[in-house]
């Protein structure tokens, strides 16, 4: 078998063998298949596209290209959860507690990542003392006691996705839904779960900017998840603006724990119990969305869902007081108001310039090497729909030095846009995706 | 400006500059841009093609890559030929004489390549001492002088082709008619000449198979050649069966010199004339095909064409006394006949499978370092439309190996294809490309 050959397989519209995918990714991932071969074949299928088939097989193979966590020392159907990124995404740090409150396995596997703010990781961290660097045997063990820990990623998980992934960043050959459905789908199948929960967002804070593209994304994924044998749902939901209202890692925690007891944002609220709804779904402890809303629902009235957030951080070192006192998480030390320069009904709001805020601010990270500022960030107080006077409050600024506060500010002014009418209310929730 | 939103924009089909180009071509000819980026880049070119103006760019950007030969030096327009090659294609031994005699200056860079026989370079040291390796300075004095020279390709010239092409040649991006033709034409551009002359083939011998694609090439060659601001004509001619009747060096230059005396094969003498009457026009000799014919058959039958070839033969440091005693050039040792073991008019001669045979019986270069026996090769006794006996001879295998003399014989049986009735003969030229 050659490469080249592949190449013009591809090229020529063909469709790869199991075997000739597997060939390549063995090869790529070994150094016997140079890059620049492999950039054209991934140009070659950016145009011709793959077939459901090449697209299981790329996943396959890229998933078995490094190790692949065996999670069956845990009892149960374990679930996991990915999303696709967005601004204000803080949806993991309350979304497992609560589902694991009502009795389903959460073993999750986390990044840290690049972005505007950090990863799950980062902002789980905002608990004094929690750590992700926990062995196994420690994983398996509190998810079999407490049903629920996140773990770093210290293992060689999809190698070949991660060396593919760099290639596709620099040849603009990212923009493919099977490409990117296979990279997402290889690490998930590699991280052990039953059933996966996909949160994929639409809108100008994700990563896929249209509506119709978001459903593609999720329902390949679906396809690609069922066809390896693992239980997927997807749900697409809106990222046109930021979810909930805090921006900024240690801010996203406190609105997380306010949303585990009750009193979060109405679209944050409604998209951890959406996705809660498939996961107890998923996990075959609720029957259908009616149950499960129920039990969701009642772990947050019971408080038990809160108590399992403080055991899920204390199981992981960290200092579990913050649950009930946010006043022990990192406070920034500036405050300031946005005020706003014009009235009207927020129209829209350019949802990653938002995100590039908190990156100014100091809470994301722009290389691998940067040091994430965790008080930092905004918590807006008017989101689309909202009516505004000029001077009042558009969002509240929690900073560490005044020059990039200013302009933080200046570009946070910009990001939001006026009208004299209030737009029409859209759903967040676009539609779920289940085979 | 940044190879990666190159690589999108084109991708997306959209058009790049000329600046474009040429920051794309210097820096990857400066290895500032890798492979795997450019190979990215070629095939979205595959798929999204390149403008008229895109390609003149890319040509010109390819061409001043490296040294420009400044002819300026010799007096007169100096007009150039290039072959997109085939079996049997001893053209430019006949040519150049038949035109300098005619009083068309020919400057002729020439490198020896890979192939079934070796290239006019190796053909032409079939006499013995001949050396295309001379100083520039010779090179201008002797087409000054006597009106013709080859110099072997000892500059630098347009590199960037030279290392585009190695990428193209192992990531399947070699089929594009706009990539083709401005690697072609780059170099020809950068050779230096006033004006040229194109033998683009089609068939099953050539580079290019079909009729469509060889017209396409050459109208895009044309059209490049003429932006460029050269003169350029592209004749379209047959390569579905070897050229003339000798395949292999030595076999080929008797067969160049036999024409040279209007005893050459009608296909290979009609090409001689065809291209010949274009650069006489072209170099301004001669202003219309009648005439230029007329004057490339008086130089045959007054013999100053032969004279010529000797000429330029003893200005190289060559035997000339072989181009009037042919028994001088290489000789192989053993001589055999292929009998035919069927009966039947030739429908179809394989041409690629008997430049393998010329290969097998090591008249050709595998790898640069392959030493080709100039002695060794084929005399064709049948060609498309002849009939044959069964234990007729089809050809005069010349070999100084017997177990290779043997495998190119059986080789060669498996070219010919026979049918009971006398197949249509089709044009030799299948058309001329001027603008």
């Amino acid at each position: 078998m050659r490469m080249y050959d592949l190449i013009i397989k591809k090229r020529n519209g063909e469709t790869l063998s199991e075997e000739e995918i597997k060939y390549m990714i063995a090869e790529y991932t070994a150094d016997r298949i140079p890059d620049y071969q492999m950039s054209a074949m991934m140009m070659a299928i950016y145009f011709q596209g793959m077939s459901a088939e090449e697209t299981v097989a790329l996943t396959m193979a890229m998933a078995h290209s490094g190790e692949m966590l065996d999670l069956s020392a845990i009892s149960g159907i374990k679930v996991d959860k990915h999303s696709t990124g967005g601004v204000g995404d803080k949806t993991s740090i309350a979304l497992t507690p609560m589902v694991a409150a009502c009795g389903v396995k959460i073993a999750k596997m986390s990044g840290r990542g690049l972005g505007h703010t950090g990863g799950t990781i980062d902002k789980l961290e905002s608990f004094e003392g929690f750590t992700t660097g926990i062995s196994t045997e420690h994983f398996m063990k509190q998810v079999n006691e407490i049903g629920v820990s996140i773990m770093g990623q210290t293992m060689n998980i999809a190698p070949a996705d991660k060396k593919l992934y760099a290639l596709r960043d620099v040849t603009a050959t990212v923009d493919n839904m099977s490409l990117i459905a296979s990279s997402i789908m290889s690490k998930k199948l590699a991280a052990g779960a039953d059933a996966i929960v996909l949160d994929v967002k639409t809108g100008s804070g994700a990563f896929m900017k249209k509506e119709e593209d978001a459903f593609a994304l999720a329902k390949e994924m679906v396809t690609l998840g069922n066809m390896a044998g693992r239980h997927t749902i997807a749900v697409v939901s809106d990222m046109d603006q930021p979810l909930g209202y805090a921006v900024g890692n240690a801010l996203e925690v406190e609105e997380a724990i306010a949303t585990l007891r009750g009193e979060g944002p109405e679209d944050f609220t409604k998209l951890c119990m959406t996705l809660g709804t498939y996961m107890l779904i998923a996990g075959g402890v609720a029957d259908n969305e009616d149950i499960a809303g129920r039990m969701l629902s009642d772990v947050i009235k019971n408080g038990s869902a809160l108590r399992k957030l403080a055991d899920f951080v204390a199981a992981q070192g960290g200092n579990a007081k913050a649950v009930y006192d946010t006043s022990l998480l990192p406070k920034a030390s500036i405050t300031e108001e946005i005020l706003s320069e014009k009235a009207g009904y927020v129209k829209k709001i350019d949802c990653d310039e938002i995100g590039i805020c908190s990156l100014i601010l100091g809470g994301g990270r722009e290389t691998k090497e940067s040091v994430i500022d965790l008080s930092v960030g905004m918590i807006l107080h008017k989101k689309v729909g909202d009516f505004v006077q000029t001077g009042e409050s558009l969002a509240t600024v929690y900073a560490n030095d005044r020059d990039k506060l200013e302009v933080a500010k200046e570009r946070f002014l910009k990001a939001y846009h006026f009208d004299e009418r209030q737009p029409e209310k859209l759903p967040f929730i676009k539609g779920v995706i289940r085979q």
